[in-house]
């Protein structure tokens, strides 16, 4: 996978080497961020910064702060989240000490970097950034509907948080090894630290949002794919909106839908049930329409995370047939992912 | 049509009555806002305020501050924009006087009165709003998706900015005159003006635009009515986002689709057509459906202020007939209109 050759006025770009850090934590499911990071980004991953008492683990080479900058680090990179997004007061020491050491702070929590007056100090004194990803850049332009050269590929879903920027990151993963020009285009927080940049979708402002969408994959050459992450669901009561404005912004050229088998209920909904996996596809394909009329779908990417492998392939062989279309869990990969592929190549 | 018995968290709620400041406009088309107010909200007005060298008035008894506020005025409006909706500084000394008359101020142009340092320090040494109706309240809720109590209709449009705000007044109106319960609920910033308070949606950031257009029209009596101004167009590559939100939120009842005939293109767009009137319908059908189930059409609302009036009789009675349901201007009125009235009380 490429690194962006250029980004527009209006996305985030980070510094990177990242150095990542893991504050005090002690459950797993909190370092989720860091962990996205070393599985998707390795490259961008010189080391861990961890405080006392911190019993989780990267696997990644511990180091403190001048060492991750003498190993090229350019920022660290909060890879943690405590319930509340809270920068805990005893973080506060290490992260000035980042600062001093030359390195720039990265974070996506609920408090912001900028809102602790002694970082926002520190970083004043000496010439740092301090970056929030859960902020869009100014400057984002009105959609203007042009149609861009070069091809694009959007995930959707039938709900939040069900694997589309992961089917995204295996995808844009996948094009690259098959030789193809291609750039992830991150969405969302995490996927904005995977990737060095991107637009947070969910944060900008309504009438802006299929503009971030359209400056976020810019024209390309004619062989080359943006891979862009999906947002919500275009029939979740609360998302729709964010959904509708990537759709149309992205233009994209295919589609892949996410879903996650055993979920009925969409998230945070009062009894909402899920949509089904081919209303997903006939109203995609009619919105999208408006923006490219060469839009289709190219299969179905299932979260089984819950499965086993045998009942897992099972399913996604009975819905390969029922659907008429590749169906693959790309964290499984193997011949059913090589066919997704091919299908949203063909 | 009754005032809002009460503004939940997260609406803007504007002090009222208001005098309304032309400033020294002399273009008649700079001071929409102002005939705005006068024609639809001439309860909430006490008069205007011209500065030497205006020409245009709205006929409304002219004064000063002090008589303004004397009669019961609690703010002054600003009601005239200038290209680039600039405050000039031949205004300020003005402002400030109707500051120390007592009154708030309250404006929608581009450039904030928060951001003019003389009318910030005055208003805080006199204890005194600066109202800004195009920046949305905090705390806003991402939306839950739950039926509220009550009934709502939503106007739609086939494009911006072709009589979706005149349509929902004047069916507010109708509703009022027969006697129902009935609140304008107001989404830009002219609209917030004359209702005396609302939600900018365009300006509400993405994650929460369903649910500031769920606070927007609360639970309510059975028998009542919220008549919500829309925003966009479903099929508009900029703004869709932002009518889907609306759409989704506001669990309309009913909608009208509003159009201007002999419009071919979107506004603001590279060479969009205008998406047609059925497609309009069948997509909100679709997508309003997944908030509530019972929508349905309630008409056609036709800006026809282009032709003549036999030619708009002859076309609107044509289109009555084509669609198989009411067409009328509300802006003409007559029977046309009485039948789009019934239609969506029916």
């Amino acid at each position: 996978m490429n690194a962006p050759a250029e980004r527009m006025m209006g996305t985030l770009l980070l510094p990177q080497p990242y150095v990542l850090f893991l504050g005090d934590v002690t459950v797993a499911g909190y370092a989720k961020t860091a962990f996205g990071l070393r599985d998707w980004a390795a490259e961008k991953c010189v080391g861990e910064i961890r405080l006392d008492g911190a019993t989780v683990t990267t696997g990644l080479d511990e180091m403190t702060a001048a060492e991750a900058q003498a190993r090229g680090a350019r920022a660290l990179l909060i890879g943690v989240a405590n319930p509340g997004g809270v920068i805990p007061a005893s973080w506060r020491a290490s992260l000035v000490e980042a600062l001093e050491a030359g390195l720039d702070l990265i974070a996506g929590m609920h408090m912001r970097l900028s809102d602790i007056p002694e970082l926002a100090t520190a970083a004043q004194r000496l010439g740092r950034q301090l970056i929030d990803v859960r902020v869009p850049p100014a400057q984002i332009p009105i959609a203007n509907g042009r149609k861009r050269s070069g091809k694009r590929l959007l995930t959707v879903g039938t709900d939040c948080a069900l694997g589309k920027k992961y089917t995204a990151l295996a995808l844009a993963g996948a094009f690259a090894r098959r030789g193809l020009d291609v750039d992830f285009r991150a969405t969302g927080q995490t996927g904005i630290m995977i990737a060095g940049g991107g637009i947070p979708m969910d944060a900008v402002i309504s009438d802006f949002e299929a503009g971030a969408a359209e400056i976020l994959s810019p024209d390309a050459a004619t062989g080359h794919w943006d891979v862009v992450e999906g947002q919500g669901a275009i029939t979740h009561p609360a998302y729709a909106g964010v959904s509708v404005g990537l759709l149309h912004g992205s233009q994209p050229d295919v589609f892949v839908v996410c879903h996650e088998p055993g979920r009925t209920e969409m998230i945070g909904t009062a009894g909402y049930e899920l949509t089904s996996i081919e209303e997903i596809v006939e109203l995609t394909l009619v919105l999208g329409r408006r923006t490219n009329a060469a839009i289709r779908c190219g299969g179905f990417s299932f979260n089984t995370s819950a499965m086993g492998a045998a009942e897992a392939a099972a399913l996604m062989a009975a819905e390969t047939l029922r659907l008429g279309m590749p169906v693959a869990d790309p964290m499984r990969g193997g011949a059913a992912f090589d066919a997704l592929v091919e299908s949203c190549l063909a």
